[in-house]
């Protein structure tokens, strides 16, 4: 579970040996830590407009240095290239100019954000141009940063503005070290629903969440996560990880359920439990999923089915139970697991990306039902993550898939549960119906 | 521009070594051959309801061998799988089972083709969840062919069904090897516009067509595609490239017209020169684009400022000119070369990449525009391209490039100009604002 490599090419004589020859040297990522400041130097703020000044006003109110001009030599934290106002290409040059004259000065761990409005909701085609424009140029330069830096972008839909709490709330989670393997993507915000914390390392205090398959790997990262951020956890996996479940409830302080997820009654169970203990139900995540390989001129219904039923179906129907049950909260959050391999496919895995493609769907579809009540459902698609399931891997392969990256690393099951917390927030419930990938900006996409 | 390896592995002596060895072995993609049959062998129609019985007769109307059950060992030349009215992910099983279960039999340069219905446009969960797995599956079972064998999908849109004429003509184009580069895509179909051809050899007869950057490589191949349609042809490039563009011409029985596009006059002397020559213009390819590639930390205005100019402002400006000339057919059709560039992002590119994003902005921007009159406006995304240009990569890269698609090989601008004289035809006005990848299933996406 660990990247060797990643250590050697940081660690004194070696990384000496990796710079001269050329070799990739993959950086130590920036990641959360309660001691160290949200930014590694001062925010840049390019661009004109309302936009502009919200968020500088709004990195003011975070305690952060902001600087409107670029200062020679001045080390940078990040970058925000605020471009809501493009309305036609040549509005995008001298934002994209400047950045690429401060690059030099961004820090290790940096940050660069887009600021920008949807192409698809753009009527004029100029504008529709300049905004999809601000989108090639953002993915372009996430893979041309180094040393950990990370490039991505916030999307204004119709209808909101820089003013909408899910706004600081993602511009918070792309700037913080949160967000360290989430790279080269956009997190739209649908509306100006959502409450800002009163304590941004507290930000799901009081909340009881349930995290199914949360026994190991990425679902006991998660439970981790959302107890560090406050909330009460109830942690669900199958009966025959239940030493592994109860060791994780110690951990986070939590509960443990024994539950089947396929099974009819499987949302009753976790919300009589939750409504026992707690009282109520906040955050629903679908974590819980199983792999079961074969090409698909080899694959037999039952390795076919079972893998559409735990991952899918079972979530479809909890998700309809929930929803029904007066125990999930009105403003209820739900955060299911995707994958890249649902977005792109991948070779031996027609039933597991059918599955995960199909959450995609399912989060798009059930957000609607959501929105009224201020509830929100969203995926996150994990890239190449280091778990017990990748270790298995052969050797060659792990380390091919590792480097596929713009960071050039795999991510860890911390990195994932970092974005699913913050999807869970109640800052970010204008954000729903989307998927955020986290995958370094893996190329894998179609 | 031959790829060296690919003609290795597919002869005598060479093609046991590689086997032994287990090396990869792109195979000699089927392409639209006059003389051979549309596809290799009988089309297998798996799935239940209307739409697989009207793709049935469709498909029987153009002589070709239906069947509607797998006979074992059967040797055959594609697979439909009819999936448009699955309400639950529980639908697809049986159907990608039987999908599954004659791969064996699949024919080289076989074809395999979804049908199914937009995930977004599902306002059921489960409906939803469906949909999507569909699109889960077939990019992985792109995946997993080999032998020049591809994967595609028609998507219905709501208010379509499967006697729309584009939908007969996306199902001819994915069958014939005009498609042979096209893998692990979707063609969504918006409308039932479109008229089918009476001839399938001659689908531009009658038509006059431009072509902007024809000198040479893609756009010299559009041009060349386009007049064994029946086109008229006018080519386009700048006066430097004369010599060449004269060739291209008497090559096309054509025109030449040197024109610098990023011009203010360009698109009135191009609507002039089809006025005197032809009386009219119905087919627009906007071909020409040039790189400047630099890392943005070292790109200036110039580089910047030229890029956008002559890939994006330039069609912005002339389709304005376009749409409101009389010249222009009512049901005119543009056709725009956009790039995966354009959708993933490249390193060296933010210039590049913000240009071809640009297109697929404008063209869907641009779509509402022309569907009340008939005409539409599409984009083509080619991946790996064996051109000149690609021709000058080291040779390392190169060989890596190509090897990164599911076809484990480049395209030919021959592959990109039959995707583009496609989209140009009447028989396809009912796609309209949507992007075709040209790639081999290239792997790269995001």
């Amino acid at each position: 579970m660990t990247d060797a490599y990643l250590n050697l090419v940081n660690s004194g004589f070696t990384k000496e040996i990796a710079k001269k020859l050329g070799l990739p040297r993959p950086a130590v990522l920036r990641r959360f830590d309660p001691a160290k400041p949200l930014v590694p130097g001062p925010v840049l703020v390019l661009g004109k407009g309302e936009s502009a000044d919200t968020l500088a006003s709004t990195l003011l109110s975070w305690q952060q240095d902001v600087r409107r001009h670029a200062t020679p030599k001045e080390r940078l934290g990040a970058i925000l290239m605020v471009l809501d106002e493009a309305l036609t290409p040549e509005d995008l040059s001298a934002v994209a100019l400047d950045a690429g004259a401060s690059l030099r000065d961004l820090a290790p761990g940096g940050r660069i954000i887009t600021v920008s409005r949807p192409a698809a909701e753009a009527q004029d085609p100029a504008a529709a141009a300049a905004r999809q424009g601000i989108d090639g140029t953002l993915r372009s330069l996430a893979h041309e940063l180094r040393g950990g830096a990370t490039a991505n972008g916030i999307v204004l839909a119709n209808g909101t503005d820089a003013t909408a709490p899910s706004v600081a709330a993602a511009l918070h989670f792309l700037l913080s070290g949160r967000s360290a393997y989430v790279n080269g993507q956009f997190i739209t915000i649908g509306s100006a629903a959502g409450e800002l914390p009163a304590d941004w390392t507290a930000s799901l205090a009081g909340k009881t969440a349930v995290v199914t398959g949360a026994a190991r790997g990425i679902g006991a990262s998660i439970a981790r996560v959302l107890h560090r951020e406050g909330a009460n956890v109830i942690v669900v996996d199958v009966p025959a990880a239940g030493e592994q479940l109860a060791a994780v409830a110690n951990e986070v302080r939590g509960t443990a359920l024994q539950v089947d997820i396929t099974r009819d009654d499987a949302a009753d169970r976790i919300l009589a439990h939750a409504a026992e203990r707690y009282g109520h139900l906040d955050i629903v995540i679908h974590n819980a999923g199983i792999t079961r390989d074969k090409l698909l001129a080899n694959m037999d219904s039952s390795r076919w089915d079972s893998v559409l039923a735990v991952n899918l179906s079972s979530q479809l129907r909890m998700n309809a139970a929930f929803l029904a049950s007066e125990t999930f909260s009105r403003s209820g959050r739900i955060v299911s697991l995707a994958s890249t391999s649902g977005i792109a496919g991948n070779r031996g895995q027609t039933n597991y990306a059918a599955s995960k493609a199909g959450i995609i769907g399912m989060v798009r579809a059930t957000a609607p039902l959501l929105a009224p009540r201020g509830g929100s459902i969203n995926a996150v698609a994990p890239g190449f993550i280091e778990t017990d399931m990748t270790a298995r891997m052969p050797a060659l392969t792990r380390q091919v898939a590792r480097r596929l990256s713009s960071l050039q690393q795999g991510g860890l099951p911390l990195d994932v549960a970092e974005t699913i917390a913050f999807l869970a927030s109640d800052a970010a419930a204008g954000i729903n119906g989307t998927v955020l990938r986290v995958c370094g900006q893996n190329m894998v996409g179609a």
